[in-house]
C-alpha cells in the first residue's frame, strides 16, 4: 500500500471546491490495504468469512479453523451487534472481542469486526485488525471522524438506501480525518422485492472501482438472506470485478443467534470457495 | 402526561416474549408529551418551525420572533449537523446551542435540537428542551440507549429507508431505557422518485396511530424539498391526523447555509398557517 | 371545457422540439374536464366511488345508490379486471359494462370503468362516460394511441413505479392524439414499505398541478390498500390540492371478490364525505 | 424440449387451488426451448444480441453479421419500441421486421423481436423465431393471453418494479394458455439509486431457477444503461447461474437512434464474449 499522508491530503482537502480524495483524480493508483501480509486490492480475491455474531469459544474456534481451511484469510464475527429489535441478541461485546482475538492467535487469520460506536474505539481497535463500520451507521458522521483518525484499515459497508455517491461521501469522512485504508463493501440495497432479505447491488462494483481508487468488496450473505444463493453471488460479485468477499459461516447455522438462514455451513463454503476460485482465474484473479 | 416509571416497564420487559411498550397493547391511553405546558398528542396541533441550522445571533432571533408570530409554539434549529458531504458546513455546535437558548430567553419558544452523538449529549441537553434524533441515526443504537435514559423528550425521526415496524423498534430502544415522552416523526421517504427529495409517507400517519400511543408529527420540508409545496402538504399531514408539524423557516432562505429550498419565508410561514388552522378546525382539532 | 381541436394542437406538436401539450406553457388555462354536468377541475371537489369490481345487478345498484346518496358524483365498476393471477377472478366483461348502463340509467351517476385492450375500445365506449387506464397499462403505448384518438374523458392512473416525468409523457400520448380531457390520477407508488399496499404519494398532487394545467385526483383505496386509512388519506388529498377522488366502497366488503380489505361500506363513506366536505372548505373548495 | 400439450395442462388448472404450471412442482425437469436448434436452458450460455432498434438495412446487417462472429446465436432488434415519449423514434414497425427476415437470411442467426400489442401478432409472428414481451407489458394481460395462444417462444422480460411473484404469475398467463416456450429475463429493476438506468438484480436468477423450471436469461444493457458496465456484469450473470444473456450490440452507438449509450461496439462484444466463455467454463457451461 503507498503511502498517503496528512501532509499529502491537506493541500487537497484546502481546495475551494476541495478534491475528493476518494475519487480516482485525487491518485493515479488503485489503493491497496495491506493488513498482516494480506493485500486487498491486488491480484488476489480475499475472502473475509465467519459467524455473523461471536457467540462462544467453541463456535467461533471451530469456525475459524474450518474457514481457514477453505481458503479464507479473514476472520470475521460481531462483538457489538447492532440489532433492530432492543430484545435480540446485542452481542458478547468486551467478551467477543477476546475471543476474537483467541482465534486471531490460535489460526494465525486476520480479526474484522464491527465498532458501533466512538466511545468503543479503542477496545475495539485493541482487539481487531479490521474495523467495520456497519451499514446502519455509514452517515453516523462523527462516528467517521473519529475512525478517520485510527490508523487501522476498516470495512465502510454501503449504507442499505445509501445512493452510490453519498457512500462515497461517507468514505470521504474517513479519508479526509487521514485514514485511506478503506474497503468499501456492497452488502445489498433495500428495494421492493421481498423474496430475498435485500437487492445484491452488483451494477455498484464496476461502478465504484471506476469512479474511486479504493478496493471493493461484496457480502452475498446479508446481500441475498438465503445462505443457498451465497455461493452463486458470491461467484457473480468476483465476475463483476469485485476485490474480495465478506461471508457469514457457522459451523451450525441452524444453532446461531443470529443470521442462520444465511450462514453457510464450512462444507457449503469449501465448496463455494471451489468456483470462486474458477471464476476468479476465468477473470484473470488469482 | 401519565407516569410511566421504570417500575411499570420492568415487568413488561422481563415477559417473554417482551410486550412491546410502544405498541397500543402495553398502554390504555394516548401519550401527551409536555413541554413547558405545550402538549404534544392533545388537541392542539403543534408547530415547531425555524431555520435548518443555526447560522447567527440575528438570523435565529429574526426567524425565531417571526415564527413565533406566526403561531409556531416551538423553536427548531440545528447546531450539530449531519451533513452528507464533510465540506459541507457542519453546524455552529456548542455555539449554536447558545444561541439557540438565547432564542429561548427571549422569545418564551421551547427548543428542539438535534443530537448526534452520545459525547454530545449532556451539553445538548443543557441548552435544550426537546431532543431530536435525526433521520441518519434512527439505527445508531448506542445513541439510542444513551437517549433512552435521558428524561428529556424526543423527536425520533424515521429513518428514510425505515419501515414502520423498524422505526417503532428503534422508539422501542427508547422506552426500554425508560424515556416514554417520544414523538415520532415521518419526514418522507427514499424512492424511486426524482422530482421531489423524498416522497412524504402520510400513510404513516395513521398507520403509527393505529399501533402506538405515541404522538406522531410531520415534517414536510425534507419531505418534499420544495418550499411551495410545504404549505400543501402540512395541511395535508393534519388532515391525515398528524399531532403536528417540523418546518423550515428561514428570514432570508436565499442565503441560507441548508436546505433555502426548503425553507418558508417567515409571510409563506403566516400564510401556510391559516390554512392549517382551518384544516385542523375540519378534522376536529385546534 | 375549453375546446381544443386537432388544429390549434397540430401546430405545436410539428415545432421541433415539440411543445409539450400536457404542460402548463402549452396553455393559458387550466384544463375542465366535464362529463354530464359535471367539472372536473372546477371548484367543487368530485367523488368517484364504486366496488373495484362489478359483480352482480344487486351488488352494483345498491351500492351505487349508497354512494349517490353519500355524495358521489360518479360511480367506479371494474368490468375488465387486470389480475396478478390468471386464477383470479377477472371481471363480467361485457356483462359488467351493461350492469353499469343499468345503473347509470337507474341512478343518473356517470360511469368511470377501465379499458385494458384497444380491441375492448368501441364496446367500453359505448357504455361508459370517461374511461380509465389502469396502471399497469400506463404505458401500454399503443392503447394510450388509440385512446387517444377517442372523444371520452379518461382517468389515466400513474404507474406504480412511473415517475411524474413517465407518467406526463404518458398523457401526451392520449392529447398528442386529440384527446385533451385527461384526468390525472395518483393511486400509491411501489415502495420498500410493507404495511401498506401502495405509499401514496400526495407529494405528487402539488407537483403535477404545478407542471400540467390537467385535473389530479387520487384513489386513497388502492394509495393504502386499507378501508380504515382510506377516509384520514382522501381528507389529506383534498387538502394536498386534489380536484377529487376515487374511492373503492362495497355494500358487503366481507363478501367481495376483489379489494374488500381496502373497500369502504357505505356507512364508512357517508362518515368520510362528511370530513373531506369540512377539509375541501377549510382549503376554499366545494 | 419435452412435449407439454394443452391436454397435460387442463387437469392441472382445473384443481382448486390450480398447480401453478411454471413452479417446479408442476414438472419433474427443466424446460430446455428449442429454436432453429439452438437450446435455450442447457448446458449452453446462448447470447442473443444486436441493435435496440432496427434502424436500415446497412446498420442491421452489418450488426448481425458482427455478432454472428463474436459468437452470438440470436438476433436481437426493435421494429415496434415502446418509447417513454411520444416524439421519440418509435421504430420502424412492419419495415423493421422484414430487414430483421432479410437479416435472418443472411446470416442464419434465429431472430427475436417485441411484441407491443395483440393486433401485431400476426405480422410479428410471421418474421421472428422468437416473440419479446417487454417489460412496460409484463402485466398487459390481454396480450399475454394472445401470446399464450401462439406456439412460439416468447422472451418474457420482468417489469421494472415487478417483484418475482408478480413476474411468475405474468407467465402463468402465457402457460395456462398453452405456451409453455418460455424465457425469463431479467433486466434490472428500478431502485432509488440514479447512478445507472436501472439496478441489475442478479439475485433474482439463482431464486428464479429455484423456483421455476423456466430458462432464465439477464439483459445487462438495460440492466445497467452503460455500456462499459456490460461485459461486468454479463459474466457475474453468467457465474450467477444464467442460461443466456441478451445484450445490446450496435455497429455505431454514436449514432444510434436509441440506448447508444448501452450499447457495445461489435469489438467490446468479441471482447465480452472472450471472458464470458472463460467464465462459463468456470461454472461448468459452455
Amino acid at each position: 500500500m503507498e503511502d498517503w499522508t496528512i501532509s499529502e491530503i491537506e493541500p487537497l482537502i484546502r481546495t475551494n471546491p476541495p478534491v475528493r480524495l476518494v475519487l480516482r483524480e485525487s491518485r493515479n493508483q488503485h489503493t491497496v490495504v495491506s493488513v498482516k501480509g494480506i493485500e486487498i486490492g491486488g491480484r488476489e480475491i480475499i475472502v473475509m468469512a465467519g459467524p455473523c455474531a461471536v457467540e462462544s469459544e467453541e463456535q467461533l474456534l471451530s469456525t475459524a479453523r474450518a474457514v481457514k481451511a477453505g481458503g479464507a484469510r479473514i476472520l470475521r464475527g460481531g462483538a457489538f451487534k447492532p440489532r433492530t429489535s432492543p430484545y435480540s441478541f446485542q452481542g458478547l461485546k468486551e467478551e467477543g472481542l477476546k475471543l476474537l482475538a483467541l482465534a486471531r492467535a490460535e489460526t494465525g487469520l486476520a480479526i474484522v469486526t464491527e465498532v458501533m460506536d466512538a466511545r468503543h474505539l479503542e477496545i475495539v481497535c485493541a482487539h481487531t485488525d479490521i474495523l467495520q463500520v456497519g451499514s446502519r451507521n455509514m452517515q453516523n458522521f462523527t462516528l467517521l471522524e473519529e475512525v478517520g483518525k485510527c490508523r487501522k484499515p476498516v470495512v465502510l459497508k454501503r449504507g442499505m438506501s445509501a445512493t452510490l455517491e453519498e457512500y462515497l461521501q461517507a468514505a470521504e469522512y474517513l479519508m479526509k480525518g487521514g485514514n485511506d485504508q478503506i474497503i468499501l463493501c456492497e452488502r445489498g440495497i433495500r428495494t421492493f422485492e421481498t423474496s430475498t432479505r435485500n437487492t445484491l447491488d452488483l451494477n455498484a462494483v464496476p461502478m465504484l472501482k471506476r469512479h474511486t481508487h479504493l478496493p471493493v468488496i461484496v457480502d452475498p450473505s446479508h446481500g441475498t438472506g438465503h445462505w443457498w444463493m451465497v455461493p452463486r453471488l458470491a461467484s457473480a460479485a468476483v465476475a463483476a470485478g469485485a476485490d474480495g468477499l465478506l461471508v457469514e459461516v457457522h459451523c451450525r447455522p441452524e444453532a446461531a443467534l443470529s443470521d442462520g438462514q444465511q450462514s453457510l455451513t464450512p462444507s457449503d463454503f469449501d465448496c463455494m470457495m471451489k468456483t470462486v476460485r474458477a471464476v476468479a482465474a476465468a477473470v484473470g484473479r488469482q
